[in-house]
């Protein structure tokens, strides 16, 4: 029997106990072993459970504890969880967690720890929820050299953008949804505004291609400019709106990230992963395009991969899972602005509608024009040719009229 | 450095040792290991290769060579197959395999013989090609109790399919391109009579629920009798058909497992997974719905899944993979005409369309009636109500008319 310890009992950690105990028996024998939560740390009290006996509140117990071997971190934020992480790897014990934050921003220190103390430090349910995302690109993918990860990384975010692309509803309207159903939190700043799927860009980019990188070196943008116009000119051009996390390797050996609402294809996978539902795309040149699709959130989903990789711990209490990145690189994630793509802008003539077009066509060349239904006579939306982004948008800027969105395309 | 030997150089094969030479450095590193080819065996002669020095014709070579410690068998076919993999793991040497035939056929005894001598057998490859699918099963959804798995697992046929349905085109002309193209081959028996993903839901089902499944106990119906008139008819109800391997297990511990073509609405994941391209959902009671998606075979791909168990193999030379499922048991796979279904109808009337309509609905009770372009006078498309496999198709027989095509809906 091997002794665990669950640090936080919100959401996640209640999953992640009611698995544990639930599927007690199925677990034993994928680990070989009798899984045991000997502590759950939580301040809170909560009596009336089967288990209120394990809980305690002093992060002393567990770490002065040597039968504890393994330890689920699921308190999320970076502190104390940092603290807590890292006086656990030095103790010898393995951790495991779906706190994206913390990796995102200490996971290569946390890992360095964790392997000079021969002790694993596992995340997968810190990317995709339930999705099995990291472990294989990590262990499956290995033949491969990985180019792209790109994906729809935040379910609050997608089921917004899916209620404005189906029900043409506004985004205020879409976000109070998600509010009431408890998709959205009651301050959605991380996910609308992006914060949520740049973390998780963070952890696959260093996964995929080796390398440390931090968050705040992502161009982040959330989907809250986007309308109800939008979506329909999208529609128009056979695409829809989502919020695409994504990550590339340049020629240059740097690394573009970035995270920002984007056209997606119709005929793209990815247009039609909707609600809450995430998806993870991997490019490798042997492989091709492969594509992990699922819950990515939600207690049960969440807990699930926490709980997979305790077992995958207890499996492996005396020997290493290669999992490492290496430090961040001054440089290394380009600059944006760089990049080249496509643009879709709307924009509001401030004469005449005709001298808007030929402004336009002037700035940016041939233009595929879009249309909606109900369109204003005054509106005119355009997709733009291929062009640095810094070039398209010092161009927006001498248009003749008022810009009301511009957003990218996905190649 | 760790000599590795591959058995068989032919598409997969060649793959194999492409990926291992193009990749060598980034190989080696994930595998904390250099990886030598130092065998491989095929009977033909390859002269201008780079590696042409490397070809052998005796298998005992590779049997007697205690220096290779991993062998990729990508020679499918069960003999010699079976007898070579056997001698390999009895030898204490690690086997991988892209070998669904003899994986669905003999992996219980081949995965007691590498337990038995402390080694691996792992097969990757043999489902899905490159996409990982066996590895997170057996890893990462270890918490879950998994009760479904189905997917499209045939490229050749799903190219087929998507081109009827995106082409109407019949099927004689879909298959010929398939051929033209190299993704069918010249005798596409295996392929369009779905014997090729009854392999590999056998492989599927064993590795999700732990008991094998031998193809011979598994219902299985090819594609070869689905016309256009079918496809247009389906994309009336807001379907596509595929070819839907799928393994269930039923309230009495027992497992329901099948090939046939089917209905699958267009708001699914797998109506979108189109071309050669292959996807497995699974479903388990913590995750809810996961899906994997990617190239289902070619020769890069399929090889990168070799080569990714030839790395994990290489890493666990002491150690074993905890894969393993039991024997397989009689009545364990459950009689397919008792499962409940829904059945699209396609006829043509003896008499009066208006007199089979009425016996149609006296047959089955309530019917969807469906329409199609061209639809002739005397032909009726309907959906059945669910009833028993055995009750529809028996019900089917007393209908006043010609039968011209049925297929079931996917629940």
């Amino acid at each position: 029997m091997i002794d665990v310890a669950i640090m936080g009992h919100g959401v996640v950690g209640s999953g992640v106990a009611e698995v544990l105990i639930k599927n007690a028996e199925h677990i034993a024998k994928k680990a070989k072993n009798e899984i045991n939560i000997k502590y759950i740390l939580d301040l809170r009290d909560f009596p009336g459970l089967s288990y209120s006996e394990k809980f305690i509140k002093d992060f002393n117990i567990i770490l002065n504890d040597p039968d504890v071997r393994v330890v689920a971190e699921v308190m999320g934020g970076l502190h104390p969880a940092y603290e807590f992480t890292k006086s656990c790897l030095e103790a010898g014990k393995s951790v495991v967690t779906s706190n994206k934050e913390l990796v995102a921003q200490k996971g290569d220190e946390l890992l360095r720890i964790a392997e000079e103390n021969n002790v694993n430090y596992l995340f997968e349910a810190s990317v995709g929820g339930g999705i099995p995302v990291l472990r294989p690109i990590a262990q499956c993918l290995t033949a491969n050299d990985l180019y792209e990860v790109q994906g729809i990384l935040n379910g609050t975010t997608n089921y917004i953008m899916t209620k404005m692309v189906n029900e043409g509803v506004a985004f205020p309207e879409a976000l109070a949804e998600a509010q009431r159903l408890g998709y959205a939190e009651k301050d959605p700043t991380a996910d609308v505004e992006g914060h949520d799927a740049c973390r998780k860009i963070c952890i696959l980019a260093a996964l995929a291609f080796g390398k440390h990188v931090y968050p705040k070196d992502v161009y982040t943008e959330g989907i809250t400019k986007i309308t109800s116009a939008d979506t329909a000119y999208a529609d128009f051009a056979g695409c829809v709106i989502k919020l695409i996390g994504r990550a590339r390797l340049t020629e240059n050996g740097k690394c573009s990230v970035t995270v920002y609402p984007a056209f997606v294809s119709k005929k793209s996978q990815l247009a039609h992963v909707d609600d809450v539902f995430n998806a993870v795309a991997v490019r490798g040149d042997a492989v091709g395009d492969v594509l992990f699709y699922g819950r990515g959130a939600g207690k049960l989903p969440t807990a699930s991969a926490v709980v997979a990789d305790i077992i995958d711990a207890v499996k492996h209490l005396s020997s290493r899972k290669y999992l490492s990145w290496d430090k961040a690189e001054e440089g290394y994630v380009t600059d944006h602005t760089e990049a080249t793509v496509r643009l879709y802008v709307r924009a509001k003539a401030d004469k005449c509608r005709d001298c808007l077009k030929a402004k336009a066509e002037e700035l940016f060349g041939e233009l595929q024009y879009l249309g909606r239904n109900g369109e204003p006579d005054d509106e005119l939306a355009f997709i733009t040719p291929f062009a640095s982004e810094k070039t398209l948008f010092s161009q927006l800027e001498k248009l003749n009229g008022t810009v009301l969105g511009a957003v990218r395309l996905l190649d």
